[in-house]
């Protein structure tokens, strides 16, 4: 795929996440700089992770793009913050952009480094997930992909979808089938309010 | 120490701290992928932490063996989960034998890269216990191990032990007598309820 | 300016930054290790982050002298706690110091490994705030810097400071002013109970 391509995705995400993190900060009652980094955390906060944890350079720190994207889009979401709740399900469709380039950014970067498939899914699906986990930590709440949301299965999904295909069609065509079968799951589990099953002991237990 | 026995405690260790994440998280009502990354997270958390903290790689992106385990184990511990509440004294008994392993692994791996004992003993104790940490955090509770238990302590008594000797015994056997002082410690703080102290303002302060 | 002037800086705001620890671990009645490690991680906390993030070695598992400091002060602080709550004003004093002090080494060490200065910015208020966002997050609390104080933003000011001298001065005297920033910045906002602005929705949103 045209890493250009991957890259205006990239940043559509960074800027819906980022957003995602405004919204619940304002609501915590948090100052300019609490916000700021809640939205930081939420936009860049899985790759980091990710790069930490496969031993690259950390993304952020060596591409200055993603600051300013997120500077930016803090002021402008606190600007519009009153307009920004009405139009939840057309961020929710950039999210759902985000979701899908980040998971696939995850996964091809893993890929490089050597890992194997099973990490690279992990990786890609802790690089879409693992900003709002930390979001929701910092925010002093259980992680909401933990307990209610098709998030990281839809992840998990598209990263199923990459290696099967891997080995028999060209990287490209790959990259955007996975990315749709992100996408698609995704959307679908919120318009038929899909939820992973959760268990439960018998009662007295 | 032949690697493989501390391997298999290791696995035993990874089964049994695995566990330890999946009970929270159902009575949490998370979903399954909440209830798999909380296990993971005990499981391996501690040791991931470790290997950034010392910069080495990171074991489980390298060794899928703990992912199938960590797996192998959520699938089992929720099919079982009403009898497994019943059986909270063997997996206290597992619990600790995954103490003593994991310990005695995060000094050995910080001993090989170089360094002093000291910090040695704080990476054997990092890695048997912070897994515990990142759960309960990521639970949004305050970690029990910093209220309640006699945890860390057993594996700064084991730690001390290892280095008292280190000069003096065989390698095995040094490791083999560090994993016991844990191991007795923990079992005897559970038998005899034994706390560390806390301490308390004077009224009104 | 002479590192022996900054580490001795380093070393006040270790010790400063560990009280600011154990104080409300011991309201949240933590033991004796819950304690050690909530003044270690406020600390060392922040600094560790920024290592990780820049990828150089983590500075206090290469130099033993934090751990001594930190035990030390936890100790002290134990023993003198009842008297630690009436001495408020001084023990922030110091705090300020340390701020000043840890955000001046995260610049120099970012700017040593090659960062533009927004990254180094960034990673000096790293160092100075973080090991209160991990104190926070440990003890199950939103942070207090997300909500309440100018303290990030005095190390901002510090490091905008410090970037802006910094092709016009000798290093020496542009670290003491960026670091006279950071202290002044910071002692204004707390005399005169300066806040950053917060933001709401409209009401019913």
């Amino acid at each position: 795929m045209d890493i250009n391509i991957l890259f205006v995705f990239d940043i559509i995400g960074t800027i819906a996440f980022a957003i995602s993190g405004v919204i619940p900060a304002i609501r915590n009652r948090m100052d300019l700089f609490g916000i700021l980094i809640i939205a930081s955390a939420t936009a860049v906060g899985g790759g980091t992770l990710r790069d930490l944890l496969i031993n690259v350079p950390v993304a952020w720190l060596h591409n200055l793009v993603y600051i300013y994207v997120i500077i930016g889009t803090v002021i402008f979401a606190i600007i519009f913050r009153n307009k920004l709740v009405y139009i939840s399900e057309t961020l929710s469709f950039f999210d759902t952009i985000g979701l899908a380039a980040f998971t696939l950014i995850g996964i091809e970067k893993a890929l490089e480094a050597g890992f194997s498939p099973v990490i690279c899914i992990a990786t890609g699906t802790m690089t879409a997930c693992f900003g709002g986990v930390i979001r929701d930590t910092l925010s002093n709440k259980i992680p909401v992909i933990f307990r209610e949301e098709i998030y990281a299965t839809a992840c998990i999904f598209g990263g199923v979808t990459y290696f099967s295909l891997h080995h028999f069609l060209p990287q490209d065509v790959v990259t955007v089938l996975a990315g749709l079968v992100v996408f698609t799951v995704r959307i679908l589990s919120i318009r038929y309010k899909l939820k992973l099953p959760t268990v439960e002991f018998k009662p007295g237990i």
